[in-house]
């Protein structure tokens, strides 16, 4: 082995270069590869489990606040499309298009598309238009309402430029429609969503996140408002990790979805939508991995803990297996979280290297079982969010029961790192020649590295917005809910003029 | 009212119009609904439901045999579909093709489609020849084998003609690959699958099958064995509720799964796939319901029990909520198979009728509660599997007490049912004349309904098995793995030449 690979796991390190680890990091964990379809991906079932356990446990809490489920068609009739007009605008230009509906033989021998449509399919990009359709149907009268509905689905956007996980041209996600009688119900449930997505991130993923609002140039295509929770990545670009619209009457006016009120009134319905998707992944790899490989948090990782036994001689092997095998039937005997410990056993015959393919895969918790540590009756273990060399004996009954704790403790301590990176990230900045040093690389020595989140005052003016995107490519990730930073009110950083509050300015995914 | 209506919940009854009954129990029972898209359905939640409990008790199933989900690419490059000829063979008439990848203004000032695609994309049909793609890259030497795979997804096959759950042009479905080092391993799991298969259906849905195998003209395009199981729906025609298919060498080579052995030589794999899908919804309400809607087994219900409130005087509401209320807390703390009973309590201010919407719906247990049952500490409850008519007052405490065991033994009423209905229409038929009879409207006054299962000798050629087919509309659904009938041999229902052993003839969907 080379001296270079001899000293991380990965290669390049993340500040050698940040966008290739990204890569590497997923191939070295065998969550997914890129398939023979541009832009679409193969989640491997390393990375499945994973989104696995992400339905399990949001669907949960959408259910706890009434949504129930249903599943509606992939294709939307261009025309359906065409309803909103703002929503079409924002999808045109990266739609797949069904044309034809069987192949035949061309004139070269080869199969060429056959039987033209009446009129082109476009495979969902989102479901406004088509689920506002049922929900017209569903609804008549103020007693119909709501509607609360979640799709968990695959949707496709004809990126141009995609990368793995975090902008494919197929994903996976759910999404979310309402409808309401009132605007202020609708409201609520916009914000109530958005809050559901911010404790699953922050408790599951382990993701600090600052819930706040789009600018109207950042909004969903045909929504009123659009609320999101932004998290900082360890190259300190942001990644959005989940939107909720209020979308107002334009999507119920759009379909139709019109009820009689208690006062037998004819009203449109106010609706919401929100989503989340296999993107979430991406933002889990780059909050927490590190330059050996992946790191999952326990509550959402493919599985807790691998049992690595340490066979040298043949003759071992059988009481070994024996021990592994019993300490496994413990293990998942343990609860946590309200379900079994997930036990992996990597009784491969490949000699060393073992342990190192589990540290990329980031499973939270390595153990290697030996003849020697069975002679004490102990177990010699390593957790993922401490160093690989930071290993150390644990009598057997106390690891079994210690599990769960331990497993907490790694979650606290994913969760306590990735915040404690955001807060020496986030700077308030007053200064106009300031804040553009602080997103460039001229005072950096880390080219890969964008500044961070910068707290500044903003007029609330689509040009300063416009400028500052031009020449930065910094975006204003969100007007925070709860005011970021010690003043009440300041000048904007662009322009100079008087700002009532600060906004979140970054890089982004 | 109607006097017809009074009679039964839906209109036509199953001798009326069986086809007919079929769309009124999906309408009434909310299911599903015809989408705006040719030939896709709209799942509503309470169908929904159903296929969320099918996914997890399935799910949980393939995975106790080793198998790890993943997923793979919704579009599928025209040239890899073209790797195996039967293969696309079977599956060209029905594709729907996406050519384009943006929409634009045309010249009426409408979208039309634009960006066209150097290569078209087909929709998947199925997934062998994208998921070989990545068991190609997957697998280099036997120690990389088995490799046993499962996706839940949604496929497109652009039917002419569509019938809500039975046949639609998008549905979903599970279909399962492995790929494996030996052809007798290969042959194992593909039996091994079919069991689950049969176990899931026997168990859950609680609809006797038929397991088999396919004649070579009725195998999956590119198959060496399809094997199956079949079920009797109440028109006396077979539903197919799932296939599993030992696929040979012949998708290795398509798409070059190779392994190194343990003896050093190239060889190519040996692969299996097997699918179910939302078509067993179908099968599900063809086999339990009645002319009153809907029949759920427990063990898949939507939902178990309804709690339904009687409130004929407003100052009675407050004391009879309170007494529903804590009911169902105390039945969702009853445990049925593991899980908690699902209550649902119809709060609706609508007056009569709920109980009829939940008939129609066909949860298994109806309590009704009112302030003269709560005089009595009593409920007033109505099993599903029984008459509308038949129903007790039973002790509230007794009631909770009990209910797993209620639910139980409506699961075993429905198969026994529907196992007593199969074989009362299974018949051995050794006449020719006999045998076009059984599947004429000649003989029966009930046009709508198709004789049965005719286990019927058959001498293994392809002609007899077309000349029937083309005079009956009758396939043999399958070759019993189970030796049905009293004989070993006989001579063929078409042509009378030696038979070895009996097949099951059936009209079907």
């Amino acid at each position: 082995m080379g001296k270079k690979q001899a000293k991380t796991a990965i290669t390049p390190t993340r500040s050698e270069d940040y966008p290739e680890w990204y890569q590497q990091v997923v191939k070295a964990s065998d969550l997914a590869e890129p398939s023979p379809v541009r832009g679409c991906m193969v989640i491997k079932p390393w990375g499945y489990a994973i989104w696995e356990n992400i339905m399990r446990d949001m669907d949960a809490m959408f259910k706890e606040t009434g949504v129930r489920n249903a599943y509606f068609p992939l294709f939307i009739p261009l025309n359906y499309l065409e309803k909103e007009a703002e929503h079409v605008e924002g999808f045109a230009t990266e739609c797949a298009v069904v044309t034809h509906h069987r192949l035949e033989k061309g004139a070269h021998g080869g199969l060429v598309p056959a039987g033209e449509l009446g009129e082109p399919l476009v495979v969902r990009p989102t479901s406004e238009t088509i689920i506002g359709e049922s929900f017209s149907k569903w609804v008549s009268s103020y007693r119909d309402l709501p509607i609360l509905i979640n799709q968990w689905a695959n949707v496709v956007r004809w990126e141009m430029r995609t990368r793995i996980f975090l902008r494919t041209s197929e994903f996976l996600w759910q999404e979310g429609h309402t409808a309401h009688a009132t605007a202020a119900e609708a409201i609520e449930r916009t914000a109530q969503m958005l809050d559901v997505y911010a404790r699953f991130v922050e408790e599951f993923l382990a993701i600090p996140v600052i819930k706040g609002r789009k600018t109207a140039r950042e909004r969903f295509p045909g929504a009123v408002d659009t609320q999101c929770i932004e998290a900082m990545m360890q190259d300190r670009k942001a990644l959005q990790a989940g939107t909720s619209h209020f979308l107002g009457q334009n999507f119920a006016k759009a379909s139709g979805i019109k009820f009689q009120s208690a006062k037998e009134q004819e009203e449109f319905a106010w609706t919401t939508s929100w989503g989340t998707s296999t993107r979430m992944i991406g933002g889990l790899i780059m909050t927490h991995s590190d330059d050996d490989g992946l790191v999952l948090p326990p509550r959402i990782a493919s599985s807790h803990v691998v049992l690595i036994p340490i066979v040298r001689k043949e003759k071992d092997r059988e009481s070994v297996m024996d021990y592994v095998n019993r300490l496994a039937v413990d293990l998942k005997g343990q609860n946590y979280h309200g379900r079994p410990v997930q036990v992996e056993i990597d009784d491969r015959d490949i000699g060393g290297g073992k342990s190192w393919d589990w540290i990329k895969k980031g499973i939270p918790v390595r153990a290697e079982i030996g003849p020697r540590d069975i002679a004490e009756d102990s177990v010699f273990v390593g957790r993922r969010d401490k160093s690989h060399r930071d290993k150390a004996g644990i009598k057997r009954d106390e690891f079994v029961a210690s599990i769960g704790t331990v497993l907490d403790d790694i979650q606290q301590a994913l969760f306590d790192r990735a915040l404690a990176y955001q807060q020496a990230h986030t700077l308030e900045i007053n200064d106009n020649r300031a804040f553009y040093d602080f997103f460039t690389a001229a005072n950096t020595d880390k080219p890969e590295i964008h500044g961070g989140f910068a707290l500044a005052h903003w007029c609330g003016r689509d040009e300063c917005e416009e400028r500052i995107k031009e020449d930065l490519k910094v975006t204003i990730r969100c007007i925070p809910f709860e005011k970021m930073g010690s003043d009440t009110g300041g000048s904007c950083i662009c322009c100079g003029e008087p700002s009532e509050e600060r906004v979140v300015f970054a890089k982004s995914y």
